[in-house]
């Protein structure tokens, strides 16, 4: 890439968990003129990450994984063999993807060092950036004075009647060098799509993300979550969702993607048994940064037989395409 | 490449085991003008081999590793990786490149179009190729009616007393379409080093392979191992090698490559440690083939505690670039 071309290229900053990583990353992979950091959750405590923390000290590999497959080079069977779960013997229920992870971890003596080591034999399109270093043992403290330990917990935790006095990390969890100069040098932050307390709130309470955020001049985007999570964010509108994000970013959003398109029969029928409280389409949220357009997917998600946690995987999903051509529109206005 | 140059390149094509075809292929790899087909035994079935084949139903896939990490073209971290040996955990003992190889099977569908991959995946120069897709249960008959059943069994066995009567496949093991293209299509074989009841042999008896051989017009290069190996080839001698490989070829050797260096005294102690019956250093075997050359590695081998069978791994090498380069000679006098 030539001077010129560098000068014009922006920076696109992603903070997501796994699957919401995936599904954004897929598509903004895409558009010419961008340079893409996804910055990762290391919050993820359970399924086969839960295993791999306990029996090798590793940062949970999984969302990682998800975010280099999404945004490798390489042709479809490698996304394939990333994301592939063994069905049989010692390895039942764990990713390929994870044991490379590990593999590099150990053969580098560093996670991110391994990151980036799998970045390049995958020829990923921009950089993944696990959030920290450290190990992150997420908490959570209810009015009530329980305190929930662990992210999988949490997770299946019901605790919106209750409520929430604080959400923090056991230890001293701070923000990576390369997370922090991706944020400062940022043009854009895209914030989700992603659970809120799992997974997208974990990386903003990690030590020194608000300041970098801060320092950056970067515009923030927020593609409102398509469901209201059970125990977590039933029955919430639009505005439950920018008013939360807000709080914890201590910053304005400045664009809100928000869906009007309706899911399947199928997919609201799905949802129905899975006791979610109603797709959220196009609210009565009144405010000049919404942005309002199709974005839902329309396949059918469904996950293997070796996937230990595949009933609280998400199944109404953004579109990558759609997603990604909604923020390339906002890019193109602003230059 | 252009036509030209096509037409020049030379095609060598290996026949072996693991670790000596790890050796040879480090070395051939840096020679220019030249196109490597590396065909691997299929016998294997110790150690993580066994685990993988009992538990997965997959074909050995050690032997492959390394000749896919010989002749990588990735930095030497990828190398490490390859052959990474977790220690811990339910992964304990096995290496990083055979669980690779088994998700790629199983991604694909088929070891050998696994191997291709594995091989885009890691740059390789030139291929690698699985002499057989059948799964291969080696067999031993000894003289006395004796039967040893499976590679690692005759590998342990002292039979050099009682006499073999047959070695063979307990069931139909033939040979790989591309191998056989390769050899016929071959302008130097080269057989080894490498075991030879365990490792070399097993490759020529593979159901097609003497017929292959014998519609090739390659030039057979043979390495003459370097130390005899207990309870099956003690007190050989260079021609021992030869008249056993040709009767087995059904086929005159073109190039005997001969050692003339003597072991390190460390190399030597620790040698006599494991009962070997003395090295073979150039010995009388008059003949216009033999080409005697230094071919010794001075490096001292060691292997991780996680390797479950280390104390039967050569600790005697022959150097990568000395053997690279006394084939190369070879040629450059036939051009």
């Amino acid at each position: 890439m030539n001077i010129k071309d560098k000068l014009f290229m922006k920076n696109i900053v992603t903070v997501s968990g796994g699957t919401g990583g995936y599904t954004i990353l897929s598509g903004l992979k895409n558009i010419p003129g961008i340079s893409i950091s996804a910055i990762v959750s290391m919050a993820d405590d359970g399924g086969s990450n839960k295993i791999l923390r306990d029996e090798f000290g590793v940062l949970p590999p999984s969302d990682v994984r998800l975010c280099l497959s999404a945004l490798s080079d390489h042709p479809e069977v490698i996304r394939k063999l990333m994301n592939y779960r063994f069905e049989e013997g010692f390895l039942a229920s764990h990713s390929f993807g994870n044991i490379l992870l590990l593999a590099l971890e150990r053969v580098t003596g560093d996670f991110a060092t391994g990151v980036e080591i799998a970045s390049d034999i995958l020829k990923v399109k921009g950089k993944v950036i696990p959030i920290t270093k450290d190990r992150a043992h997420l908490s959570m403290l209810l009015k009530d004075g329980s305190l929930i330990l662990g992210e999988t917990n949490i997770d299946h935790y019901n605790f919106q009647d209750i409520g929430i006095d604080k959400i923090f990390y056991e230890n001293n969890v701070a923000l990576n060098e390369s997370a922090k100069k991706a944020l400062i040098e940022a043009d854009y932050i895209v914030l989700g799509p992603g659970d809120y307390y799992t997974s997208i709130i974990p990386s903003l309470i990690v030590d020194g993300f608000r300041e970098a955020l801060l320092a950056s001049k970067a515009k923030i985007i927020l593609p409102v979550n398509l469901t209201n999570k059970q125990g977590h964010t039933m029955h919430w509108k639009v505005s439950n969702y920018v008013n939360v994000m807000e709080k914890y970013l201590g910053k304005i959003i400045d664009y809100i993607l928000v869906n009007t398109e309706t899911p399947s029969k199928e997919q609201e029928e799905r949802y129905k048994l899975e006791e979610g409280d109603g797709v959220l389409v196009a609210d009565d949220f009144k405010d000049s940064r919404v942005i309002r357009e199709p974005l839902l997917s329309h396949l059918f998600f469904t996950y293997g037989k070796a996937d230990k946690i595949r009933d609280s995987r998400s199944f109404i999903r953004h579109d990558s395409e759609k997603l990604a051509d909604c923020i390339k529109k906002i890019i193109e206005k602003n230059n």
